[in-house]
């Protein structure tokens, strides 16, 4: 089964921006972490970091067509496009949002997620196994 | 004279898309649709569809020079994108707000429209008649 | 087909009451007008104007057994006549709410329709072609 | 010149009604008061009582006609009848707001006046001789 | 004893507007059967329907001489007609706030009842039963 | 039929509690009236005053198995417990809110309550006699 | 008859100070006209134009012996100075709020007087007119 | 190592209650499933459900003493127990908040939770499958 | 004279929780400390700590039979627990609200007191010190 | 050690203002029982009452270099002066907020403290003994 | 050409205040710096530090007369000081707002500026430089 | 040192756009102006303008690599891009915000910076001399 894991907005600086709230991991280490336990669970992933809104709508869209099922970290857009909440609505497939950081324990906007109202559910807080929980999750649902 | 008639984010996907709400009719056969009550009037229709917010900011650039006027469904970026706002503002053609669906009957995010007090007027609920309405009030204002 | 047009508080006032914002056509002009381009699409239209709230809630009940559908502009009641939408809501004929200005270009207190939910869709800011539209949109529906 | 003095809801109780906050005169001998002091200022005033907020706002209309001024107590519309603000609004006569009691020193939603704005002026809180100042207001304006 | 039951807004749409709220009792059965159960309580019921916001003002100051207690539902008016409350605190005789479904598991609006405050009591969300209870509640304070 | 009535935190007080606001009743005397009415509606009551919500929330559920309804004055815990709302959601029995006093009559806190929207409908403002009247409410709809 | 006339910040600058709204008239022919319609009333009044705070405050704690009311035009400190608020509980002499213009069409934070609760009345919008009418309503009281 | 896994309010009502959105597998089904993949892990589970505020609260300081990590679905209380919140923070273990359902698709007032910036993390939306999850967070946690 | 001191959630972990804010000193080394205190004052004190709201409740209950006033630190509770407010309401006992920590400067929720209005007073920011000039107050006032 | 005691605005006339809410009680009074109790402590008080802002701020500098402590009762600048305190954090040494009434108890206004925060702590609702209490608690800390 | 540079309350503190968000520097060697830069500008600068607001408001008036532009950082009085607002709009002399620190970066209340919107402009956070700056900028407007 | 100065949406319509607002200089002439201003301070200004947030996000990533500070005017995404936030914290270069107009004395929403608080400081309102003052800063910072 094909799982897209989409990253948002600034997460291609992990391991540099943040470290003491993000962790000092890649995101290629990260993606290979994620790519080993997806083996062991007969998963197959596809990675993408995009910093735009509009590149993350159509990778949403893609998956529609290309995945069974999509892992989400949309960073700061997170908390205010409605724009990828419809598309998340509209592709039907199960998406998936994490968050490395415990999105509650830090500033008031991060509290607002305009997107998880239409997703599977939420996992936030275990930095990169927040993903490998969100593939356990969604070899449970497929 | 020439229309753009420009549709926002998820838009390609009409006719797939939470079809109780958009309907079944995929977004070529509405073009269509508008192109020939467009020739009636007198029209004449160039037809975009772009998610990303920056090509449809650049898109209204472009109407400024090419364009006498403009219908835009903006999607969700209807709801919070003041660079679209300003767009419409500093074009200085008439630009008419549509909506597929009348979205005061929906979510509570969708009440907001932060481009309709600088468009010349709105029309919502009325699927793809809303776009044919707007040609309406166009060859009426030019 | 018939068609109710009302007018609710004030709209007596057309041509008169601030022409910078309103137009300078009489009400007369207006619903001649409307009368005309009635006639082209074969519905035949009965207009009304009404300055207290509870006329306008009898005349939707009446136009429930009479009419086809309603073209609605209720004026100031618009932004809190909760008694008004459920008359609409109750009617269960498509209303169709208009304006002849762009009220989102007003003061804030117009930025709220507490009978939007319950129309079938909204036109605003085309002056009297605002009417006409609707018509159109009335002729789409039935 | 003549004034219109439009009293609205529940006014017709004055003197029965709360007495501890409205006092004990009825609406008739408050409005020969007025009209004694009227008669000094050499304004001749024509008295209205209420209870529709349909017929204050068609009162208002017909003193665009006849009238040269407006005293208006328009009792707890005061706090909600945009139809009544607009109706102010487009006459263009000048109409002076008036309240026996201190609003502000009652319930929360007394606090808001929905027509101050579009009034030349407002008095509050000096029982019947709120009318009588309003009086000596109008003809200094006029 | 005489009571006045007053039903403000829509209410004479009873049993034809959306019966899954309202249930399919028509107005005049409803007012049957209260009668009945007054008569056994030896209360002297008298039936009011009023679209008009002015004619629920004008007839509770009728019933502070006619009557000794109101069962008043005042349909939509009663989530923003501060007229109505000024009203019913006026007139010093005791007005139970009646409704027939429960209106907050309804929209958010239905929640602020403008009226409450100065009712005696509110009893709402038992159908017709609601009016049947109001006259016990009456009879016991009377 | 087996009615469950309980009173939550602090109606053990009632007759020396704020007796201008609850009126000098015991608990006791109220209980027996209420025991009285529902003999001769053939309805079985049992009495809790529980000041703990776990308590409340534990006696629902055991509702859900040994009674057909519940009459349920929550106390302050109307106005903030979540958990109770749950409870009663969860049993699907019907539940009747009632308030002793006019809850709208008094401080903010209190026009909140967020366990209305899931009962059958709420009483409030008429003593002792709420109770009496929720009995007859259940025993309509029972 | 002593009563004080006390102007607040800034308005030792009017005929100055944006005259298309406060009008042409320097402060000094403003009290002049004063002086003249007291004399005819029988009263005595004393000016004071304070910039600060504290100096108001001390003013009418002044007034407390020497004065029999107050004219207040606090200026800007009418929106937020609880301070100035408590000295006029305090002092317990009859104080009346004016302004020159009509506070309610200006700026959102001009809409909210903390005075006004524990002032007498309040007049606004009538220019100079309005201290003149102030002494008129003072006469009345005392 | 051990872990206590705390159920709150209503969730002994597993199966029954809203299956629609609670599933229908009993509470004692779900903890079968947990030890089992507990063990896997090699942790040690306890199992707790407890209506009681109260009773979180003391057993949350018991796990202080007696248990290396917990996972915590406190059902409603989730989301206004500040003492919860406070124990807690206290106890300086990692606290794991579960829950079921997609708490964000719900109602208002679940998306709101006061404990979740003082848990390590979040995990919600997978029904059984969030406890589960919860352990292999703890168990990369400890 | 008896005085009852009541803790309420968590304030058993003194000492050990977050000792940076609440100090280092055992529960029971202040209440050591308090007694000490007291003796000097001819003032007998009882004390308690309690994590369920319901028996704080009672214990204030009972204080209302058995105290002479109370020194209440509510924890959390005293953030939300309406149900507190009202057993403090009805007892009619002195009441002092003492917080450990200095509330106004901590976290938004510890801003707003819901008991403290129907309190005697509030000590607050004084570590243990707090409950003995609680104990200085009661001795004043009784 | 040098403590200084400074009083707000409004508080000289203490005594004669609302004696049912501050006492009848005179400032000179207050202040010689605060200094005999200061002499049994060995403290030294020198007092102040400040109408000015300004002056309340230069004191709080002056008592940087002269003083140990400071009780202040800022008086209603408690609600708005975010001045007097950035004045307060600035000086580094304790301050102690004090008020004669419960504050809590009274106007919407009065419950917000824009000092307490980077105060010491908060003592409120005991009359003159709130300033003692405050000694008691300087002597503690110093 | 004159420019007056007024630092308000608090400012004199400068050095010794929150050296963290503030800097070492004292106030004169501040104004040493910039009396440098603006000899080299050609501007002549005279420097005032004032607590009270009342004296901002008249130093302003003064500077009307007497000055070509103003450096203003209002500390504190920034946030809520419409008084002063009225001074800066009346005068109608370019006034720049200057701020040591970048208040954004700190507490909710310094987010708020009443006074930017009648400011020519604003310069925030860069130390001493931001005074500096605000020369250059008076410069490029005079 | 090479600074970056980002300009985003629309800013490519300057001169056109809103004249009376943004001034009449094309970008390009405002670009050469900051050049030769650079080119006395020693500074080397590379120039962007862009109207894609993503494109935003990732100049400021690079900036991170290959310039020493960034002067930035984010036009509308300056009120809700937290992406673009999130890019400037992660990047930790000195960024400067700019914007030409005061954007205080504009559009309500104009008033919200989500980007200031992680910025160095803010300049705004002083037309193109608000980037030569940018560099100023930065000068003095680097």
């Amino acid at each position: 089964m094909k799982i897209y894991i989409i990253n948002g907005a600034n997460l291609n600086l992990l391991g540099k921006r943040e470290p003491d709230i993000y962790g000092t991991d890649m995101l290629d280490s990260i993606n290979n972490a994620i790519t080993e336990e997806a083996a062991e669970l007969g998963l197959d992933c596809e990675f993408f970091q995009l910093n735009h809104e509009g590149d993350i709508i159509e990778k949403l869209h893609e998956a529609c067509e290309n995945a069974d099922g999509v892992v989400l970290n949309a960073g700061a857009y997170t908390h205010y496009s409605y724009a990828i909440r419809d598309a998340i609505k509209a592709i039907r497939k199960p998406v998936i949002e994490v968050h490395l950081s415990n999105v509650h324990a830090r500033e008031d906007f991060r509290q607002i997620s305009v997107i998880a109202s239409v997703c599977r559910g939420t996992i936030a807080g275990f930095g990169k196994t927040s993903y490998v929980l969100a593939l356990h999750a969604l070899k449970d649902i497929l």
